[in-house]
This record gives structure tokens, sequence and C-alpha cells, in this order.
């Protein structure tokens, strides 16, 4: 089973990186095949450009590749810091050029685009882990937590993955190494909930 | 008095630059001075990296020149199209990279990240245009309308803007001349009501 990793964060040793390398270890150790995406190292373009819109578009190569790899993917993990309520524009462009018609959801005949999409992922479960420098009641409170629907309904719902998760941790700026440990504690416990040992 | 208009779409010819150009005709009527940037044609880099974090870091120069901008800016216009409940990662990035602590935000003393920012802008009002393909109902019924809260709170609230307006225009893809005639109306409209002419 394929469980595709994403992860988007500009540091090369940062807490972001940590959690997708705990997932990564723990999939691998429950039998599972990853597909690990650093988007920042690997130097993503993230501008999604006017010839792609159309659903029968000539794709890049490396565009072609990710498409190939979230149709294919049985599972989702997606690693990212709270940027804004949003994910890093890195990560975004990710969503904006992947996530196509005909990949992740398509229209009924007959509609121009003005209907309810059909959501076309495989993937039986996604994950989203974030990381936050904003207190949790003041992320509600103040800005409604827009990750939650963002990933929730935005992106995995619509594309027909309704088996979500999310986890935001934090405050990292002042957190502790035993915090840390214990977060990405925390992350092998949630990623084996949902990828869990397979029979071989 | 300088007003920022910041437009992100890729095509040319869409309604999103209609917008945009009918906002900046309307403020230039109104005896404003038009920052206009067309972050697509511009070729604008989305991707914050590592070393842009610090707030004492040394900026790309074009950087510093948006930075500058959004500092003088007395007010702000962005026109982007809804693309899964958020912007276009090319303006995403405009703002991960331009707002920065410093500019647009500021810590109090003794504060490592963790507390409330305090607001720098010195923008007296902030329009938002959007355009969409999902019907209103839809919109705030399944998806919440997470560009108002994005806009609202995330960005523009932390930042000390609190005089803020922002509309949704659609569904963009079955509408009809007349019915984008109107809108680009509606569009002069809210600009007068936020910039009006200015006594000369």
């Amino acid at each position: 089973m394929n469980v595709l990793i994403i992860l988007a964060h500009p540091n090369m040793n940062s807490f972001n990186r940590a959690i997708a390398e705990t997932a990564s270890e723990t999939l691998q150790l429950n039998g599972y095949n990853v597909i690990f995406h650093d988007l920042y190292k690997e130097g993503f373009n993230p501008v999604l450009i006017g010839k792609e819109i159309q659903e029968e578009a000539l794709l890049e190569p490396i565009i072609e590749k990710h498409c190939m790899e979230l149709s294919i993917a049985e599972g989702i993990i997606v690693v990212h810091p709270n940027w804004w309520g949003q994910p890093p524009a890195i990560l975004k462009g990710w969503i904006d050029r992947v996530f196509r018609p005909g990949i992740a959801y398509k229209f009924l005949e007959n509609d121009s685009g003005e209907g309810i999409p059909i959501g076309l992922l495989k993937a039986k479960a996604a994950i989203v882990f974030n990381t936050s420098n904003t207190p949790e009641r003041r992320e509600l409170d103040i800005f409604g937590d827009p990750l939650e629907t963002l990933w929730k309904n935005c992106i995995f719902g619509l594309c027909g993955v309704n088996n979500f998760h999310r986890k935001m941790y934090g405050v990292i700026v002042t957190s502790t190494l035993e915090q840390r440990e214990y977060w990405l504690r925390d992350v092998k416990k949630i990623v084996t909930e949902y990828f869990p040992l397979l029979e071989t």
C-alpha cells in the first residue's frame, strides 16, 4: 500500500521535518510503501500557469508524476506550519497544480464547472499535521482555525477522502525538548491508528 | 494617497483583471495614486526561503520594494479567484514574503513569537474582490467561506486594518456579459464607498 507524505517547511532541521520523518518511519515499520516529497528540498514550482487550467492540458513531466502518485496513493499525510491560517505558498501550489480535474475530482457530464464535483481520490485516509505559534484558544476564538475546513472540507472532502484527521502541535517557538519528544510519540500513535500494521 | 492593488490570476484576459482595472480607474478618477501589481505578469516568486524568516534578514530588492509599498499604502485592494477556499499560491506567497514582522506586525518586547502581534499597517481600508465557480449557498454551507476569515481576521485584522470589505462574484463560468457588466459597476460603487473623491 502506497502512502504519500508531503512536507512543506523551508528549514531542513525544522520540527515539521521531524514529524514527517517520524510518520515515514512509522509507516515503513507498519509495512507501507512511502512516497516522500519535501517540496522545498525538491524546489517545487507552485505557480499554476494559465494553460494548465484545462483538464486535457499537456503537463510538465514533474506535474504528471505528482498527479500519478496522488492518484495511486492509498493514504496521504501532509505536514506544514500554520502561516496566516493557511499552508505555505509552495504547498498551496502543490494543491493548485496537482489536484486536477480528472485526477482528484470530476464534474458530471453537462456540467460547465458550476456544479458539485465528485471526488476521485482513492486514499482511504488523510492526515494533516500542523505546527503553530498561535495558542490554541486564540486560534479558535479569533481566527476560527481555518486550516480545519480548508483541508477537511475544501480539499479532501471535495476529492472524496472523508476519513480525515488533523492535529496541530504548538506553541512551537517556546516548546521544550520533552514536549517535542512527546509530540513525536503522538505522531506515531496517530499514524498507526490510521495505517495499522499490515498482515504479511 | 497611495492605494495598492494586487491582482493574482494566470489569464491576461480574466474577469479578475477586469475587476482590478476597474478598481484602478475608479481610484484614479477619485484622485488616488495607484500602485498596481499583477503578480503573474511580473513573475513574482512566492516561495519564502528559510533565511527570510528572521526579522532582520537581508531581503531581495524586489521584496524590499513590495514591503515599502505595503507600508506606505493608505488603502489595499486584492483581487483573486477562489481556489480551494484560498488564494492562488502566487498570492499566498506575496503574503508569506511581504507581510513581514516589522512591516505588517510586531510582537511586544519580551515576546518570543507566541504572543499577540500588534498590527503595523497604516492602510485605512482593505477590500478583497473574489471570483468563484461555487454557488454561494454551497460555499457557505459546505466550506464555510474560509476566505472571509482568512482575509478579515488572519491577515488584515492581525495587521491592524479593521475597516475591511470583501465581495465574491460568481458563478463566473456560466455568467453572461450583462452580469459581468453589472458586477463591474458594483466594483466601482464599492471602491468609491471606501475611497471617495478626494477634495483637491
